[in-house]
């Protein structure tokens, strides 16, 4: 029954392997990764590090994973990061850097993913005494709560000589870095060259089943293998997946522009609704703001799935739309037209 | 070329996915099971949670980190856990539970797998005071370090009163308790009662590529899911792996009576060279001990390398020898022959 | 030789026990204050409890203890603080919250150590999902970085509200709430009823030789000998330590107000050198801005130390100057003209 | 009322300053010990490194400071230290190891606090792999929950050995090491010689209100300063604390030879009962065995407090009895005679 389609925009997590990837997986050839002899894992890291320029890459099972493996290498314990207040690592991964790493932050304010690195630079901690150093900044590229935001290069290479001044690393949280790139068109290499290490993820946009890698410089990814085991992410053959991430790498990039443009159709079908504007849709997020709307996040939400639209709350009176690899032109058009329906 | 065979003993976590399971793999239905969407995931869970008569179980990464979810339910950060100074637990899971789950241990003597429950009830400490307390006793079964051997089910029950008496929660590192069922008859469900959690592997004796189950109640499991994600382990279309993991539960536990009886079959062709004895092969793993042999565990280890064996040392004089579900008879006269020419 | 004499405007910390003090602390009753049987720990603990208005309260060798011990009571591991970024409890505290605490801190913008309790409002993240949840705010009466300065009583009261709409506990960092107390006139009751635990400290401006004191309910101030002793903050005859602060919050509040005037004469005796303006000096801390001078604060506390006053460099290009017990009107006006010297 | 007398034998903490001692503290100069300027402090920390034959020592609020202090230094977070199951680093000090050090902890049998160096280097874990690697040893001496047992020198001599061939660090939990030196006659200087770190207690045995020492290289020595910040244990004029140290060091370490007398006479009185061992009392402890007495460990405790007697539960069935500097030959006699009618 067509009626059962639901258009489901809550995450580009909730993409499906195609059947082009699903057959890369069912021949994949693999060994014990635990023991590194994993060779379609090794072909997925060598191929992720050369892409960013990087020497090494480590195969994770999650993007949280990634990026707390990549903190506790940038970071010592009871040291500190400096991140935005709406940074994914210090707001979705359960505390983790603390908890586990032993990682103090502090935050600069979140502005919508904007980075201004004089306010990063004026927030710096030099080591002596008893003050807690700062040792590393993480950005986020592009900014999830910042609605799918690209921080511009050249904000990024004034951080890079920031960091150098001050003697911090730096790394990025580039789960959806490859939007970025599809975004402006400047290389990942270009992009990879500015970071100590970064993170990467193969199941959001990219639309592989599993997994995220930390990249990083070949003495850093060897420190990342035991952080992985200790943290319970050493799998065996897990070329399964790696398979999965190496098809997505080789065919999922570029398509991501169908992705962009269909989150601008979906903000300039809202914009009558006075809920988005059009001009801050970089990418594939799309941030409603509900403040002057007749639903909250969680009535919208709940209303519109009762209608086959599937939204994320996003703050009280936020929702998040997301566009991806199984999300439909139709599914935009009936999105439009739930959303009008329940908004106007 | 036939010489190219390779005879892998190191592990059963080296085992590659038949056939049938790849094809499971690739037909398997998927969702997002950080949304906890995966159907796959589902069937595998209650099936593995009934097997056990628990009410719920988590798919994990690793064993290690189905190990750490466990002890991190079962003792409060400060507090803590009893075990064996050989468990793995303690061993090979990079300090895990004291570095990330802030737990004590305190361990009593590793007897080859051998359990005395009165000597774990001489350890118990009462909660009261500036006392550290005791929460927990963890056992393993099958006993890795001991040598694959099985912990009777007496001792078990015994374990189990004199936790009861004070208190405890018992965790159980059942990796291999599946050959410890096939070895001993004794039912899954028998043992999954004597327990309050428990952690079972796919990828080992079972032949999966990757995953593990935390095991427990529907309150402990809820708990697990967040633990997990702030391990990093919460993975998205992961019902790929899943259908591995059901295929193994349904098709290949009946099997290890071979891997026992390949395992027989080597201790008893290495017998004469008084490096084991074939009684105390109970299940998989055979230990050689090299105490009164030509060569150390290192240097056996590398020359039976070089004659197309492989081997694990297990410290200075003793090397560990798995028997699984990629090894055959064959393999098992390759590495008799081999390693009698080598000890002789 | 008088010349020998220093003027030590470093920290209220360096003050030396008077000898009245001294008297005090020689007759000291004392006992084991493990066995919680230490009659003048007894004494002082009960009397810092009832001056703010609360049940109970805990002795500690340090305020960085007692702040650590409040933000382990309001924070579960793994969860989240508030508070600015120029905080103490972030910036001289070793990274212990993280550390040891595990807890994840996020921060608004220091603004001189004003509060906008709008803007903590807009921070605040609910529990629910895999989302870090806020569980309480931490503010600083008088703020150390801000240069003493103290929190207007209305957007204290804002916080307050702020914080039980979104269910969240508050904790302040009172080592020189004293000051606050004293230059405002607002009873420490007052302050005390609007917080859920407060540090306060009897070795900085109260001038006690060591120690502060956690103050809130008597179920936490029972969890909070327990974290005490974790910390390795047990100590046994401390009554001689009780006896200094007993003296102290007997005689050296009202004082307080002799190190705010002489903060004045400082700050009126430097504002023709364009470094500071006596308008923001409200307590008993000066922070010089450098920015114009012409020597940065590493330098101009070498070129004083010289001379024989002793600064502490708070930045770059600011240096901090303190009022305290042991000051006298000539070290103030030997600073002055010191200072006049180096910075013309 | 002569009745008024208590004996209290709980332990040796319940000391409280002599007249000379408290002299001593009165007149004691101190300056800010964050800032590294009490010369009180200075001269304690001197003289103790000396006795002991190291560069430093550094002055904490308690004995649990002091072991936990040592324990971070000698072990990195999530690796590995050895002890025996008894120990107060892993029984009375709350969990600290784990739970702020990371440090994973196993353990030999504990016999009385008998140790047997062999059965220690069985345990030892090389570095390599994914193993966790032991990285230190601590032992206790005198053995509190042992008894006061003193290990010999020849024992302790090849555990140095098997440290070294293992290159692992060694640590001595010295809280009653004053005892050992007494009751053998072995200096001071030849038991620090034997270790890397370790902590002295000055506030049991030795008499002061309060304070231990973690003592060993001018290095290791600094990092220790900056672990008691962060732990909270860094206080400002402490010298006051130190002078009651200084003191004790002086006078207070050749009179626990009265101690140790008192404890045989203890032994010697109460064997008839058939609970003591006298062979057994080395030092200033005696364990009273219950197994076969009328009462258990609470009961007793109990009724002997109601006629005037202290002592403290050991376990079930085990009562310690601690003779100490306030502890009078009549008190002696009024133990025995009570513990006698109650135990008769």
């Amino acid at each position: 029954m067509a009626d059962a389609r639901v258009a489901d925009l809550r995450s580009d997590t909730v993409t499906r392997p195609t059947p082009a990837m699903r057959a890369a997986m069912a021949e994949a050839p693999v060994g014990d990764d635990v023991f590194d002899e994993d060779p379609s894992l090794h072909e997925l890291q060598e191929y992720a590090a050369a892409l960013f320029g990087h020497e090494a890459a480590l195969f994770t099972p999650s993007g949280c994973m990634a990026n707390q493996i990549a903190l506790q290498l940038v970071v010592p314990r009871a040291e500190e990061l400096l991140c935005d207040a709406d940074a994914h690592v210090v707001t979705y991964e359960m505390g983790a850097a603390a908890a586990y790493g032993g990682i103090s932050t502090r935050t600069w304010p979140a502005l919508g993913g904007a980075l201004d690195p004089e306010v990063v630079a004026g927030m710096i901690r030099p080591p002596g005494g008893y003050t807690v150093p700062t040792r590393a900044v993480a950005v986020e590229q592009t900014h999830n709560r910042g609605g799918g935001t690209v921080i511009p290069l050249p904000a990024l290479r004034r951080l890079r000589a920031v960091c150098d001044d001050a003697g911090l690393l730096l790394h990025c949280d580039g789960a959806r870095i490859w939007h970025a790139h599809v975004a402006t068109g400047v290389p990942l290499a270009e992009y990879g060259r500015l970071f100590d290490t970064l993170s990467v993820c193969l199941s959001k946009g990219l639309g592989a089943p599993v997994g995220s890698l930390v990249i990083g410089s070949a003495a850093r990814i060897a420190e990342a293998r035991l952080i992985r085991k200790r943290l319970g992410g050493g799998m065996r053959q897990a070329g399964i997946l790696a398979a999965a991430g190496l098809y997505a790498l080789r065919h999922h990039i570029d398509r991501l522009a169908d992705d962009h443009a269909r989150a601008r159709q979906l903000a300039a079908g809202l914009a009558p609704l006075g809920v988005v504007d059009p001009a801050r849709v970089e990418t594939n997020l799309v941030l409603l703001d509900l403040r002057d709307a007749p639903l909250d996040a969680a009535r919208l939400t709940a209303a519109a799935r009762e209608l086959g639209v599937l939204v994320s709350p996003f703050g009280v009176r936020t929702v998040r739309l997301v566009t991806h690899l199984d999300l439909t032109d139709d599914d935009v058009a009936t999105t439009v037209s739930v959303l009008t329906k329940l908004l106007s």
